[in-house]
């Protein structure tokens, strides 16, 4: 199964249980939130412990479990790299929060921003930065800045002992093996929709 | 197959364009890209035609049919709901052009923002959404708004025949069924790397 389709019905489990549903069938999860019913079927059917024969799922049981093992049953402190306009709308994503994702620390090398707080959280000069990870006990990065900038930035994370990043910019990072690195590429979702206004118009 | 591996030979197929090469194996590609090998060869026999036995791919070949059935043989004009921090981070954003996507106006009520141009790109008001998406043929529209002003703007969208949408703002949007509507979750990609954290930690 893969990762993001836990986070997915963990999504889905929140918001049942905000709704008041206790319980719930794979099919009824499939059908609410316009996934595929099989697939739904097919994974759920790993967490069998948590389901009742002939009803379905225990919501609040099936969602705690899936937090456990996506480790959002914890609090996870992130530096956020870089301050501009793509930081600061990372920095305010109400998502991320939500998760159990706390940005700690943000690093930003322009005069005018660093040495300073945002709604607590210090802004320091990357020459700080491996002070700053240690000190807070920080294992995860997001990196924010233009492509040239992310590959010095990326090691100066590894150097501090940082063992997951997600990585924002067009750029190609090299992490050690032990380093997890994510990247995210916005066209990529573009293209999904593109992909289907092209269909439609063969 | 899924649109997002498309997606993502796509790229790997531009790589290796950049950097010279004419033809490559599925397993060279996988090896290459750090991909799983069993399904590159699965994914990309569907290509056949493009393939030399013994060889592999013509990357050319390979990449423009890709390019193709994603619906990047074109330019995609573009309009962007919001011009607030992630507004800008996605118009400032390369991958999009890169990939045909073009954020051809820009909508944001902000009087401070209105009736000037960024780039070359008009800001108009939320009331003149419809005339701007009609004049410049615009089907793709992207949403980075607050989570409240989502639903309306999105409604404007439908009204002025927007056709597909990608959606930042942390809401459930309704749209008519032909509407495409992707969301984007950030913390998504965070919760894949605090899954191999706390995998480790067990």
């Amino acid at each position: 199964m893969t990762i993001h389709r836990l986070s997915v019905y963990t999504r889905c489990l929140l918001q049942l249980e905000e709704d008041g549903v206790k319980t719930i069938s794979s099919q009824e999860m499939a059908d609410r939130f316009n996934l595929n019913s099989a697939q739904v079927r097919k994974d759920l059917a790993y967490f069998g412990e948590f389901g009742v024969r002939g009803i379905g799922y225990y919501v609040a049981g099936l969602k705690a479990e899936l937090q456990r093992i996506l480790g959002l049953d914890r609090q996870w402190p992130v530096v956020l790299i870089g301050f501009g306009n793509l930081g600061s709308a990372l920095f305010h994503y109400k998502g991320f929060g939500r998760q159990g994702f706390r940005i700690a620390a943000i690093v930003d090398d322009d005069p005018g921003k660093v040495a300073r707080e945002v709604e607590s959280v210090p802004v320091v000069a990357s020459r700080d930065l491996a002070r700053e990870v240690r000190a807070r006990g920080i294992q995860i990065a997001i990196v924010a800045v233009p492509a040239d900038a992310a590959q010095p930035v990326t090691d100066q994370l590894v150097g501090a002992g940082i063992r997951a990043i997600l990585n924002f910019a067009p750029a190609r990072l090299k992490v050690p093996r032990e380093v997890r690195l994510q990247n995210v590429d916005l066209s990529i979702e573009l293209e999904t929709l593109s992909f289907y206004l092209a269909q439609g118009s063969r």
